[in-house]
């Protein structure tokens, strides 16, 4: 993995022109028998013979699809710009290199069950051609009328970056429904020389592109990633990400269908949040989201809804529904309220939810209008039979349609989601049109508008940190070596003394002062070896636990502490890990008993600033006890924030370590105090 | 609210023979006007002329839908068996009256707007006749043909009684898509006098009916709902429930619509773990359920998931899914992974989850049978391209169809779910056919499965218990009573004496033992207000603090205490609550400053026996400092559990107290000690 900025190693635009707007396509492969990928493509490049020239290759020659099927690409006799390799796995690399002999600036490896050979690839990247794949499923571009796909996709203003193929057809069916599609789809496959990066990167400029959705199980360079996403988003482009849990089927179903090198929840969470990447877990949340990241580029003002519906039951679901989501729901006030009742009948609930409990369909817009121009609310969420009283006959359709227009108008200034019982309808359809999220199921609805009122998405673009260079390696990753290496970095830590005798032991208890505590070093959880005695008070009993320790452990040396005195204060963790796709992160998280009971743990993208340290405190459960809840002493956060700046740096700094911590970290009420350390070096990565 | 049994204030079946199976019909405010409601019940009722006889009455007579409309009921001449009211709100009584005159033995009050009148409901009580709504959208019957609802309804074997008559139409549409239908739909309305708790009685002995929706605002008398709906779960009919959430606008949206006297989520979620009632959020969730309801009336034998795709991207994602769950995707063994390879290829993934990486349609049922017969995995879940294979030519659509009788001849003795890409195609309609639960959405498909494999469903038929008959109310709920009451229920409670001057304080600290708590009474939250003060180490410390409060609160009394050595202790909150439906529910939660960060509290209908109790427990996050983590002491959970189960019999047998809370419980080594109680009476209820 190289973790260099983002922009060095990104392609030049015009290496991609090739793949999205090539001058010639070649289908290398193409076939006439309606089973096989080679005439999948074939039809489907041919829809863009209007758009330039579409080559036919079988090396049976004849005609395929009504064309002349050339034997080689050299028959051709022209240049081929594009070149889509549908060729069984062990003619790949021949039919590669014949491309790149007639001159192709981009080639598509499809499915083919075997990765890239490192000579073509060496051969790819010297003559400065693209690779997409192999064991991918093709390209889509709308803007250009490709269709390099097996199947014919919907077009419209959303990319889609996949490592999956058959999830983008069965996304293409949820689009569909919901009234989008792509403007472009790329299947990733192998990622051997075009990675999502550079892909992401490419669409930051790309105009038809208004939101992009990832499909993703192996992140490669997810430092480039994420600051490319990062890129999209303050260009005002959402960027939504699917990809597999992080359990350990997820992981392994992963790695056997693209060999990924897989990432941990938190790590992917944490980048995610640096780069204002939105997670998604379905592929219905993944349609659903692009249809309303693409009405809502931009974070709502507020979480205040005003609901509307035309049913008590409906207007009470949703409620809770939007509640749930961490929206609010207010009461109007009464001035509201008034306002309301002057426009809706007697029966209708005012208070908001709105029930407009059989008024005309005119009442949507009426009780709508009321709740944007009183200021009291930030979105809209419209819930129940509107879409459907275009059944009631000519004029009950006729005013469905005016106040669809009336909802359309509001929602240009005011994010609105529409719930319908009648989602298929003309008066739906007329709805979704304007631009307006039209929903089947009130959660989906409910999930669009929470989501602009997250935090990450309210943020707006991240800050993706970038790792520095490294520095000169620890070399000693000991015990006391690494306390001295983190306390030279900043870090405080308990007055400690390395001891390999009983003698040396007794004189640096002397030392330091009684009580004492004693550790057996040589193991990296001295606690669990029974290689940790505390409260030790006087010499004869640290004698006996020097004693006890040298009989069980035989450990080549010893730790003679100070003893802290934990009362007042509580114990933290932080820590280090090195993600293989994303580098280093930093956690913190609370100890002791504590770790246990409330597995409160908050990660981020090393190296980190103070503010950001504060922000991951904050977080905690147990921020209560640093801030001195029920009548505890105030406890010193701001060098908790410093200690856990100085890990991520260290962190960030020392590739060579795969795991670092300090556990605990005793946080005081004036200052902190590490009482211990540990770290595991990186194994040398396999790639 | 009464909590007598269940069985008490039931209806004799014969009672709603006549609402569910009339002899004849007549629908008063029959209309020709095709957007009214007595145009709509009058075209359903006439779906079941061939039936029973059909009258239909209009005060201005003449022709309704190509029948006489008579102008009274009392003009039909013949008895009327049940009669719909689809009048004006003025001329509801008078019409109910009519049709008890001309015999009705049933009456349906539609949406009217307003309540039904005390001698109206009396007559009806004396008359032995059943009333259902006012305000309601009718019933449906598929078994005995009634259909008097405003628009067609899909029969099948799924019941479904509903506060909201729009939910009722929505959930039509989506129980449609799913294959399944209606066996008896009944809007309660209002519930002036049927309530739900007797529909649902006798939903357990309905032979059409197989699995049961329930959506409620109003829970009416929760304990005997409960009864009958555990009574359902020992038939072997799943009950679910969608109710708004427990939220601020929801409950307001909720009181508007039905006039609901809600209950808050603990209590309703007590209730449904007592019955085996399954909760759901939404509608779609309610349908899609429901379908798993039919296919899987019992448990699963496990939680492990064999899963089989044919795509690896969609095996990620559903792995992800399962195990976010709680469900498991074991890595088979190493005779069932050879065996696997046997009839996949070789390019397959077999370690579960199997991918079958471009095998044939056939792939499915080998890859299924051979997790099935390997007994390695409790549940089936299938994902992808199935039901999709029609389309690759009449070969595949063979294969496919051979495919799924196969499949469906496995899911007859192991719950198998599937997730398709193609939920329209023949293929999956025939799959279905067989019960096999088919969605459109992997997490809906996770989520019936999970849901079979979850404790409180495992668990089976549930343990409602009843409420005890109250006993002798407590006369004094003030601080010195309430601890002498629950001191002489069973619970011990730390010493003390109540005292009125300084000299009786200093007394009572000399008898007691220094150190001493001092507490000043006649305040509900003593320690808010300084009432409190601990650690009185001396006879002056105590003058001063007595002096304190005596100046600041001037209180009527005051408590002096021992002081409690909370070292090597945890501080547990136990407490009882009066739901205005549930009755009598206990809580159990930690206390102290873990009461703020975990918020750790578990909730059950009262009273419970000791190994509920205990249970409760087990179930804190907590439980790791009851059983004495990280080499802390073992505390007393029996002691805790006998606390907590003494509360609860107390809650239970006083209506009267609305909470009831003792806070901190201090759990030891060796028993438990109350160190503080509060109770608050119960106003009187306003129905």
């Amino acid at each position: 993995m190289s973790a260099l900025p983002a922009e060095e190693g990104e392609p030049e635009p015009s290496r991609l022109d090739a793949l999205f707007a090539p001058t010639s396509v070649a289908v290398l492969g193409a076939s006439e028998d309606p089973a096989k990928w080679g005439n999948w493509l074939a039809v489907g490049a041919l829809r863009g013979e209007h758009r330039r020239a579409v080559h036919l290759v079988n090396r049976r020659g004849g005609t395929v699809l009504g064309r002349r099927a050339f034997v080689s690409v050299a028959e051709i006799g022209q240049p081929v710009d594009l070149a889509v390799l549908a060729v069984p796995a062990e003619s790949f690399e021949e039919a590669a290199n014949d491309a790149l002999d007639a001159g192709a600036r981009a080639l598509i490896g499809i499915t083919t069950g075997k990765p890239a050979g490192t000579a073509l690839l060496a051969r790819i990247r010297e003559s400065d051609a693209v690779l997409l794949g192999p064991n991918c499923m093709g390209v889509f571009d709308a803007a250009t009328g490709l269709e390099l796909v097996p199947e014919p996709l919907p077009a419209g203003p959303v990319a889609f970056l996949s490592q999956s193929g058959n999830l983008a057809l069965e996304l293409a069916a949820f689009m569909t429904d919901a009234g989008i599609g792509f403007s472009r789809f790329v299947s990733l496959g192998d990622q051997a020389e075009l990675a999502a990066a550079a892909l992401l990167r490419d669409l930051i400029d790309h105009a038809p592109t208004r939101a992009i959705m990832l499909y993703l199980e192996d992140f490669g360079d997810g430092r480039a990633l994420a600051s490319a996403a990062a890129a999209a988003r303050a260009a005002g482009k959402r960027v939504l990400l699917l990809c597999p849990e992080s359990s350990e089927a997820a992981q392994r179903a992963a790695r056997s269908h693209t060999a990924a090198l897989t990432s941990d929840a938190a790590a992917i969470d944490a980048a995610c949040e640096a780069a204002g990447i939105e997670r998604v877990r379905t592929l219905g949340e993944l349609a659903a989201l692009a249809c309303a990241a693409l009405a809502w580029p931009t974070p709502a003002r507020g979480r205040r809804v005003g609901l509307v519906s035309d049913g008590g039951g409906h207007a009470a679901i949703a409620s809770g529904c939007a509640e749930r989501a961490g929206l609010e729901v207010p009461a109007v006030g009464p001035d509201t309220e008034r306002r309301l009742r002057e426009v809706l009948p007697q029966r209708a609930a005012v208070a908001n939810p709105i029930d407009l409990a059989g008024d005309e369909v005119g009442g949507f817009a009426r009780a709508a209008e009321t709740l944007v121009a009183s200021g009291e609310v930030d979105m809209l969420l419209v819930t129940g039979y509107l879409c459907g009283y275009e059944r009631y006959g000519e004029r009950a359709a006729a005013a469905e349609l005016e106040t669809i227009g009336r909802l359309a108008a509001l929602a240009r200034h005011t994010p609105m989601s529409v719930h319908t019982m009648h989602p298929d309808t003309r008066a739906a359809r007329e709805l979704r049109g304007t631009g307006v999220p039209v929903y089947r199921d009130v959660e989906a609805a409910v999930a669009a508008l929470a989501r602009i009122a997250r935090p990450d998405v309210a943020r707006g673009a991240g800050r993706v940190p970038l790792l520095p260079a490294p520095t000169v390696a620890f070399e000693d990753l000991g015990y006391s070596a690494l306390r001295g290496s983190l306390a030279r970095a900043g870090i405080p830590f308990i007055a400690a003394r390395e001891v390999y005798s009983r003698g040396e032991a007794l004189e640096a208890a002397a030392d330091l002062g009684f009580p004492i505590v004693l550790k057996a070093l040589g193991r990296l959880h001295k606690s669990d070896a029974g290689g940790v005695a505390i409260g030790l008070s006087d010499a004869g009993e640290l004698e006996a636990a020097f004693e006890d320790m040298r009989v069980r452990l035989d450990p080549p040396a010893f730790s003679v502490e100070r003893m802290a005195d934990l009362a007042g204060g509580t114990e933290m963790i932080i820590g280090a890990r090195w993600d293989p796709r994303f580098g280093a992160l930093v956690m913190v998280g609370a100890g002791g008993i504590n770790a246990e009971m409330l597995r409160d743990v908050a990660v981020a993208l090393a190296p980190i600033d103070h503010d950001h340290a504060l922000e991951l405190l904050r977080r905690l459960r147990v921020a209560a006890l640093l801030a001195g809840a029920r009548g505890r002493p105030q406890l010193d956060v701001e060098a908790a924030a410093g200690a856990l700046v100085v890990l991520s740096e260290v962190a960030a700094e020392h590739p060579e370590i795969a795991e670092l911590e300090i556990n605990p970290l005793l946080v005081c009420q004036g200052g902190v105090i590490a009482l211990d350390a540990r770290a595991v070096a990186r194994e040398p990565l396999r790639l």
